[in-house]
């Protein structure tokens, strides 16, 4: 199990709004089950697979291509470990404990 | 306003876990009040003036060095806006508009 | 065709020197001939097909896992552009000539 | 000193070129001396104080607004390492060596 972020960009967009972008990834993201998500205002988190969560960013990215946009950039970063299982919700509580 | 996200990573920890390093950060965040900030899974998201944001991000990235740590790879992601204000729960918001 | 720029940074590695790494990494890239590679200080530029360039990504991230390594942090941004052909050699000339 | 990584993409600008507004950027980084600058196909490394680098970052992120871009998103990678003295020429040299 991973957790990562991953954030898309439409190039040439017209406007400077990408909103609908996003809800195209996020519509794409609720189309699987195996890989679970939450969005934050600067990406979406993904928590799953190694090959699920690359396999289900490759589908973000060319979901986000249409008539107008023909340029892509897609950030996915990665956060692996493996002497203990991690997820989204633990991250955030094992530094919430550090500050309580 | 802008929103940005920032991360650190401190590099030979001897250990996997660096929740501590990030507890320090969100203390350094939590002693000023220019900047807003909100912790997720892989990173936390701030919101406030340029200037400000990228001068707490300098004061982040210097409170992760200590004794051990004497290597640290921080990151920071800008999202600057001009033709509307936008905040964090603006951007979530206006995705899950077009979601529902 | 994308460019895309991988960067790989193992935590918990008791020395802040992580060169070991990415040597291992470019290894890994040099063992296939579908993806081609740049080194830079930063991170790899990797050039190809989204499917290698994404694959690749992954066996590169598995190969920085050892004994000692047990959390890899591992950041992939992926530009794709499908209005023209572009490469790694295209895109810096593309800049060079505006500012000559 | 300290190594980063700079890239910028307009949001919202027509077309999917964006290399008019890093040429925009480089000429921000030439007009100062204090910073070292490579461009690259996927961003611009830097070379400098933490201080100059993080202001150079706000100056390049600036300058690439105009009259038609009016959302702007500036990432930035810092490198900062206390245990030695490292530049982007020491970077990639360290990872030859172990490669040869």
């Amino acid at each position: 199990m991973v957790i990562a972020e991953v954030s898309v960009i439409p190039v040439g967009t017209k406007t400077p709004s990408v909103s609908e972008y996003v809800a195209k990834a996020i519509k794409t993201i609720r189309q699987q089950e195996s890989v679970k998500y939450q969005l934050t205002a600067m990406g979406t988190l993904l928590e799953g697979e190694l090959s699920d969560v690359l396999e289900l960013t490759k589908v973000i990215h060319l979901s986000v291509f249409d008539e107008e946009v023909k340029r892509v950039v897609t950030s996915i970063k990665i956060d692996d470990r493996r002497d203990k299982i991690s997820t989204i919700d633990y991250k955030v509580q094992s530094v919430m404990k550090k500050l309580a």
